[in-house]
């Protein structure tokens, strides 16, 4: 009756007693209900009076009044909602050329569970306690030898396991948070750290693509004009969304600048083991001498997304004080994944799942590059053809559609890519779009070749 | 040699041509062993010309000036190191009465191994993927029905997923910063709570803890004097550190002030679940009628704390704002934790847990109780005896010890107590202790109640 409002709040129930005595039963019965129905929050009661209906009303449709309160009472000036919002453009029933992250047909599904079933049995309650702050000590050590075939120096002192990839962007970002500081990056840039710096509210400068390179120029430039960068934000492998790779040189150019100038490096590495083209310059990390770079790497990208494991590699000072933001933001990560994964690791599978990778994606982007490279065409429509990874970026030069209504084409003839407004700061209508072969086998591939081919003759 | 340092940054090795001849080993392997030199981060090696060995020095000792410079760029002003560290007072040869999370021997360890084969074998490659940004589905439908309960109406939708329980405490201060905008918070109180208010570098005002009840009627002083307030931060029941439970009335006043004056309420409910002595008042989010609760609930303090999964539950519009940050922060939770507990859940294990340990945690308070309250003496040596949870507040009246030389005393003698300083914003020196029942059993409890009636003869 409460429930459905016949009752209304503030009525007052019977006594126990007369309740007892309309319906024939025990008054310990009714007692009892009373108690019950207090304990679910249905009715207040006190010893030796009568019993009221509650007045729960904590699901109110909010009154525009309740609104103006909360914007007033929250920082919501920087919260942008749902704006840029990838799911504003996803569709299930399209062919996913959107989506950045490992096709689940290549899961390492049985060696996982079975590392997971393996340190269940191993370790037990151990692992439903609190984690070290800074991550398992086990895995760190094996980051810290895997780091150093890459070129870098890094103990397990010097890493810290975080939460998925976006977590150091974030620990990073409030660590260095003061006023009037500036952030570089890349134009255009992954998308996700693009709305995280405007929920920080950071000053920016922007390193633009010109001819299918990133003018690192005019940082240079901007730096000796006006030196409040807290950082600079780099993609240096299959840049996201760009697919482009730094070169050497530019590697010595930028890490040259920012020696002089004492700015850091977020090195973001989060595509580091798809290096299934071959050999490509080693990360800014493995030459940083001052110990100004911090690198970000990740799990999520060859392995599964789901995991949520990875890592910041940095000199020990910066670490100390990540751990100290993170433990304020979350005091521990769940370790049965840190065990597990470890336990997959020491195993020798991961390696085993990375040749497998390579192997997979190296065919995958051959074909797809096979069947896409004919419409190319100079002046018209350019592609940037990575040297890894998963992505390529794609160019109309000049089309009497918009972007949004080349979007739309796509999405009816049944391919999804990603907009290449959403890896702009200010969400600039270019003509571009990242298109990924992570989640397509070559069959889907072929298909999705084949919308993208029809579109490009339409526009 | 390059790395016992015999062959220095900068020298030239010797041609692949002439080092084949000088080993008496085909030219093949050598270029095979520089590739590999190179992979591995020893050398740079350009195509047709000699090779050296790389400048590697990511791990410098750290000079005052690189210090410095650290400090400059940094916000490290906030950022306060070691400080009030709990790992400052941890002595692990003592018998614990400093940690208040549950004793590894009640987990029920058997029901959560099964519960994580069970949805290893029936989800496979689905729980290796992003979860929800929200968290899983599930999850919050069984986390609604039971907030029902103690007479919460919050949907789905009207609950997010947190890392833990110091997650949300983060999010809603992220949420809510602003300059100017003050918390209010009861004065001792949650440790790590205060430390990140420090990180965030709010305004504050302490309700000061008086004859063993909080002065909340100062608050409605201060906030009739100056409204800058954010939030009010709550620990209705069993507040940590002291284990008081506020009144009914004490409840409906706060609400009151809070309602009149557009305030919002953090209601940090930690320990929701241990209400083992019988009835306290509800939830002050069941009283809530204008949306301004934001009522946070955790499975660490009665099932174990490593599972990392805790949740807030508030209105439509705060939950929307708190999942936009969190999203920004991490993407999402990890997804096989959040499934593998409400497996958990689902099968009844979580009710039955409950009941277990509240039958366990009854017994062990009563009898710790009943070993220390013979030395209680009004004016000298007052405790504060809970409803429930697992914490005892004791002070220490007047003494010619410091709180420092008699928490020396407590861990000479073998125990170990959380000293009182550590809940205060100003670490006043206060001769105050937390004791926590968590981690003893009956036998543990009887040597703890001796060691500290020892001291409190001795002080």
């Amino acid at each position: 009756m409460i429930d459905d409002g016949s009752l209304e709040a503030g009525s007052r129930l019977p006594s126990s007693h007369s309740l007892a005595q309309n319906l024939k039963i025990s008054r310990t019965s009714v007692v009892a209900a009373y108690e019950e129905l207090w304990s679910c929050g249905y009715i207040d009661t006190r010893q030796s009076a009568y019993s009221y209906v509650r007045d729960i009303n904590t699901n109110p449709s909010f009154s525009m009044n309740d609104e103006i309160l909360s914007d007033e009472k929250l920082n919501s000036s920087r919260i942008d909602f749902l704006k840029k919002e990838k799911s504003l453009y996803y569709n299930s029933s399209c062919i996913d050329m959107m989506s950045l992250f490992p096709d689940e047909r290549t899961y390492p599904l049985k060696e996982m569970k079975k590392s997971y079933k393996t340190v269940l049995e191993k370790y037990g309650e151990k692992l439903f306690t609190y984690a070290d702050k800074q991550g398992y000590m086990p895995l760190r050590t094996y980051l810290s030898q895997r780091l150093r075939t890459i070129g870098i120096k890094a103990d397990a002192q010097d890493i810290l396991i975080t939460n998925g990839t976006q977590n150091p962007l974030d620990l990073i970002m409030r660590m260095f948070k003061k006023p009037q500081q500036r952030i570089a990056f890349e134009s255009p840039t992954y998308a996700n750290f693009l709305s995280l710096l405007k929920l920080h509210g950071y000053e920016y400068f922007e390193i633009p693509l010109k001819n299918k390179r990133f003018d690192y120029k005019t940082f240079k430039n901007e730096v000796l004009k006006n030196n409040n960068f807290s950082f600079i934000y780099l993609i240096p492998d299959f840049q996201n969304p760009t697919g482009l790779t730094m070169s050497k040189n530019e590697r010595n150019n930028i890490l040259q600048v920012c020696k002089e100038n004492d700015i850091f490096i977020v090195e973001d590495a989060y595509e580091e083991e798809m290096k299934y083209l071959g050999k490509i310059p080693l990360p800014l990390k493995s030459y940083d001498s001052t110990g100004n770079v911090i690198y970000c790497g990740s799990f999520s990208k060859i392995l599964f997304p789901g995991i949520r494991i990875s890592w910041i590699a940095a000199k020990k000072s910066i670490i100390e004080k990540l751990t100290y933001i993170k433990r304020l933001s979350d005091l521990s990560s769940n370790l049965i994944n840190q065990v597990a994964i470890y336990e997959f690791c020491k195993n020798g599978y991961y390696e085993k799942h990375i040749n497998q990778m390579h192997r997979i994606y190296k065919k995958r982007m051959a074909f797809f590059i096979n069947h896409i490279e004919k419409h190319v065409q100079p002046g018209k429509i350019e592609l940037i053809v990575p040297e890894g990874g998963y992505t390529l970026w794609i160019s109309i030069i000049k089309s009497r559609f918009s972007a949004d209504e080349v979007y739309a084409l796509f999405v009816n003839k049944g391919l999804m890519v990603s907009p290449g407004k959403i890896f702009f700061h200010d969400d600039s209508d270019s003509l571009s779009f990242r298109l990924s072969v992570a989640r397509l086998n070559e069959e889907e591939l072929e298909a999705a070749a084949k919308i993208l081919s029809e579109v490009l003759e339409d526009v």
